[in-house]
């Protein structure tokens, strides 16, 4: 899995930072992408980067704010206009069927692929052939998700050096074993599937959270994650402010990546008040608490490892 | 007054050529400008210019199309956060309104400058102390309108030389003679201001044109007008492919200005499949039949003089 963040910054566009989106690519699934929110001039920060449009499956978003949904209809548009023709699902809060409906209704947008849009509520889940997706609603002031994406276990590998060495040629009785079925052998004996194959391989687990104060359920999100994405508007001298308008600071987002044990944090949604170096400062206060903390920047890419 | 184009693309963002913008600014009038649609990102490229969103006064749109208007709610909620808090209005098609309504209402965009939204019809009309705007239907695939902004006549300079001469000494008495009152002097003799006010200033005339086919009511607007800023989505050799989308080709659009009698031509919204040196064919091809045709790029600006 690979993240892309479109745009890191808080509540208006600046040169530095767009608003809000991050593209979760799928290196094994066709490239598969899935968006998490879609701020205005997403599309366009896209250009930028090696997503295709087409090949964004889905689209979740945490909350209604504009900086984090006005790029929608514009990129539902222009994936059509580039040929996407595969369904794509939006999920997000109530009202954002609304919005999606009369931009194109309005604008004429015919698209030419299935669009599904499913509001979420705190029952939400889903579940795919490798995946599985659970929300929670965090604290800001209108109703906003926080994502935990689930990685299901991969079976162990299966040990094709010991079947060499006891001169079991490559055939389907690999998968067979694989599968962890009994094979008899053309001497009689029988060989068990399951005594060949590793140990399964834990599934990566990503925590990519919308806009919020510190809370109970940004912990549960990231209870073990590989990685949490928590937003950071202010640092901690602001602590104040961020309590009043919604949001955290860096040491907060820190604080709740190592409530979680998580292993590793990535932070964004950063105020335009905090420029170049001074964004840095942000970085060096969340790891006092926490120090796997690294801080987003736009068109920054991070490969997501099980550590 | 003062044009600078935000965007000249055609349809969807690309690298090189922003969606549909065109921003007119007031030079003498405390710098206000007036926006000609707003596509994705407007704001975006603003910030790339010394144009204030707080300074924006009016915005016109010609068409509902996604390109024309996806901008709208980003800048309108910029606009307030950035300070703004002069009143603001939308001129547009039916359907602007609930368009603009329905995204700050789900996004929770709350303005603190009063929005007016009027939808313009054929009937509609506008006078300013200083302009008049009026507006006519284009052949587009949905109703598209053009607008033509018509400076009112400025009165003549007083001759202050001759006043001089005179040995009149400024003072009020200036300013009733600019009048064109007539002023009894000390002598008893009398001085008719009209006789020494220069010859009034023709207002300017700019014709701004959305999406079409050639068509009467796109010459009509731009009837001597000082500049045009018509589309030139294609090439001539794609004139079949221009008329089937209710577009224009760069010579049919100097075929207007010229049958107008319009002194300036600029050529706008381009497909991107004229990149660079490519797109410089368009305006060869307009010069054939109106030679005094530019074509317009991303953050372009032109000053608009009186020919």
């Amino acid at each position: 899995m690979e993240l892309t963040f479109l745009g890191t910054g808080a509540g208006v566009p600046a040169k530095e930072r767009n608003v809000s989106a991050i593209a979760l690519k799928f290196l094994n699934n066709n490239g598969a992408v899935w968006l998490f929110d879609c701020g205005e001039a997403t599309q366009h920060q896209i250009l930028h980067t090696s997503i295709k449009p087409s090949k964004i499956e889905k689209i979740f978003i945490t909350h209604l704010h504009g900086d984090h949904i006005f790029g929608l209809p514009g990129l539902l548009g222009s994936r059509s206009f580039q040929g996407g023709e595969t369904e794509l699902t939006i999920y997000g809060p109530k009202g954002i069927k609304s919005f999606v409906e009369t931009a194109l209704t309005v604008s004429g947008t015919h698209l030419k692929y299935p669009l599904k849009i499913e509001e979420v509520d705190e029952e939400w889940g889903i579940e795919t052939s490798h995946y599985s997706v659970t929300s929670a609603l965090l604290e800001h002031g209108i109703p906003c998700f926080g994502y935990r994406v689930v990685e299901k276990d991969q079976p162990g590998e299966l040990n094709v050096k010991r079947l060499q060495e006891m001169g079991i040629a490559p055939g389907p009785i690999y998968r067979e074993l694989k599968e962890g079925k009994k094979i008899t052998l053309p001497d009689g004996s029988t060989l068990d599937g399951n005594t060949l194959i590793g140990p399964a391989k834990k599934g990566r687990i990503i925590a990519i959270l919308g806009d919020t104060r510190v809370c109970e359920n940004a912990v549960n999100l990231s209870k073990s994650a590989d990685l949490v994405i928590h937003e950071a508007t202010f640092k901690s001298n602001e602590h104040e402010l961020a309590h009043r308008y919604f949001h955290s600071t860096a040491k907060e987002a820190a604080a709740v990546a190592e409530k979680a044990g998580a292993k590793r944090l990535i932070l964004t949604h950063i105020s335009s008040r905090y420029q170049k170096e001074s964004a840095l400062e942000l970085v060096n206060e969340a790891r006092e608490n926490f120090t796997n903390t690294e801080i987003a920047s736009d068109l920054a890419m991070y490969k997501v490892e099980k550590e």
